[in-house]
């Protein structure tokens, strides 16, 4: 039977519904709530499942269930999410199991959004080929997933912080409030605070006129992807610093752990694409204890779809739980 | 019955025999040959077997079999030990096994020196309580072995290396030739260079006195630990340096992969011991993703032995293989 997955993000809401060989059937995309608090997320995420399935051409009582991929502190097996700092109001725990369920009467799977999202790559994207790989998500944040031996490693519940690896001791401001992590450098968040305070300081940069012609409050990829094809000097400097600190990020985690790939998807890493991917790999490379063997370093090849993909997986198969 | 292992440093040569119940019967310690070449270290790792074997007042041909840590590129399989850069004249292949296997007329495995000692405090040391950890391995360098699931993870065959992970963008040159590698601050190695440099610039120190005076030529753990007691200006900042880059660099490690235990060994870590160890863990804390939960910190339990009882753990259990 067909099942649907949700990648609930703080800005987007993704639904697919997966056939049983696992192609996409159906999709469907909202913006997540802004106001309210967990219970209106939780109806956004119903509704986004029965516009996905009603683009299947299926009625949502014909799916086997639902797997959500959501920020936060996930609890699979007590069905909570707590702390989803994205999302709004929601500090506390909240019953998304229960509360989804009941609404869409079905059964419901959870699980770390980068988490699921690594296990999409891994099983149906560009980590096809790999036993072991890094799966880094470049966006607002740097999240990351690790695989080693064909198996999610979890270790006490909060393994993969890699956008918190520590790339340059006394440097610059993290939004998690430590100093010089790799998400201080690359992460989108980090990067429109710096772009906002150069053009306070006067510098001249695109990047706020293409946002607000694009209709957007945030310096999103696309944003940047455009300002860097019209060469502005504020985005190409952010991003030249971004790829250095994911270089010696990255580098510094397969220095640890020697996977065969490194898979970079997220915001950032799917809208800039091969060239970037590339960049990165070559930010590695005078940092890898290993250079004679580098490991492969690919783009996330399931794109936006990757996180809600790898949350229907959730169903029947929980190796990602 | 019996077996014997041995560390095989860049300065000495540990051996210890085992009994069945993996206590310690007899043990021996030689330097390590500065001439000559793989061959002539090889006869001397012999050597320390047949005194080890006579202190435990065995016969060498009692035993079941020798359990060898190496340096540089070991591969037990083919029974080669290659590059192995801090021992004399060995820059190619060496048939370690064969050799080795010969001379003593006992079975040869081989494995990895940190692996051998990460393995040893897993089984019988200061990580018996967990089922993932971090081995931390302070001196010359900073090595590293990691246990995940009660198994050691080699990646492609050189996970480990977190003494390279980069803990500062730009950051000092490391002997490995790269720049920003935690230990570029925290190797005894890089120690002495930078502690030879402020000498050479006028700044006083009694860490070269306390050297000589100990008919010394490096700046051993020993030399550190004299120089600190009498609270010499450059051994504390040079140590404090250390254990910053030790903290974000372990940490870093932690964040990644949310072990339950680090466990710091190494001749600086032992020889320095407890204090020093609770120093790394709050050097930790500021770059731990969850704080709240931070993992437990140990000092290795094995002491300067550890090595050499990985080793003997080979025999018969190829766990670390």
């Amino acid at each position: 039977m067909a099942c649907a997955g949700v990648d609930l993000g703080g800005t987007k809401i993704q639904a697919v519904v997966l056939d049983p060989d696992r192609r996409v059937l159906g999709s469907s995309r909202r913006p997540t709530p802004t106001v309210g608090g967990p219970g209106d997320v939780v109806a956004a995420v119903a509704a986004a499942v029965r516009e996905a399935a009603a683009d299947a051409e299926l009625d949502p009582a014909a799916l086997d269930g639902v797997g959500l991929g959501s920020p936060g502190d996930v609890d699979d097996a007590a069905g909570t999410v707590t702390s989803a700092r994205n999302l709004p109001d929601w500090t506390g725990s909240f019953p998304v199991a229960s509360v989804l369920g009941e609404d869409l009467g079905l059964p419901v799977s959870l699980a770390n959004d980068v988490d699921v999202a690594t296990v999409a790559e891994y099983e149906l994207g560009a980590g096809r080929p790999y036993s072991s790989l890094l799966g880094v998500f470049w966006g607002t944040g740097v999240g990351g997933g690790v695989v080693l031996d064909g198996r999610l490693w979890h270790g006490r519940a909060s393994a993969g912080e890699i956008g918190h690896m520590v790339v340059k001791l006394g440097g610059a401001r993290c939004p998690c409030g430590r100093k010089g992590c790799m998400e201080a450098y690359a992460g989108r968040g980090a990067m429109e605070a710096r772009a906002r305070r150069e053009l306070a300081d006067g510098t001249p940069t695109e990047l706020f006129r293409i946002m607000e012609k694009r209709g957007r409050e945030r310096l999103t990829s696309g944003v940047f992807a455009r300002a860097l094809e019209q060469g502005d000097q504020v985005a190409v400097s952010l991003i030249d610093r971004a790829i250095e600190a994911l270089g010696a990020g990255v580098a510094s985690a397969v220095n640890l752990l020697d996977v065969e790939a490194v898979i970079i998807g997220g915001g950032l890493g799917v809208r800039l694409g091969a060239p970037y991917t590339e960049r990165i790999e070559r930010a590695m490379l005078p940092h890898l204890f290993s250079d004679y063997r580098p490991p492969a370093v690919r783009t996330a090849e399931l794109g936006d779809l990757g996180g809600a993909i790898g949350a229907a997986l959730l169903v029947g198969d929980r190796s990602a739980a």
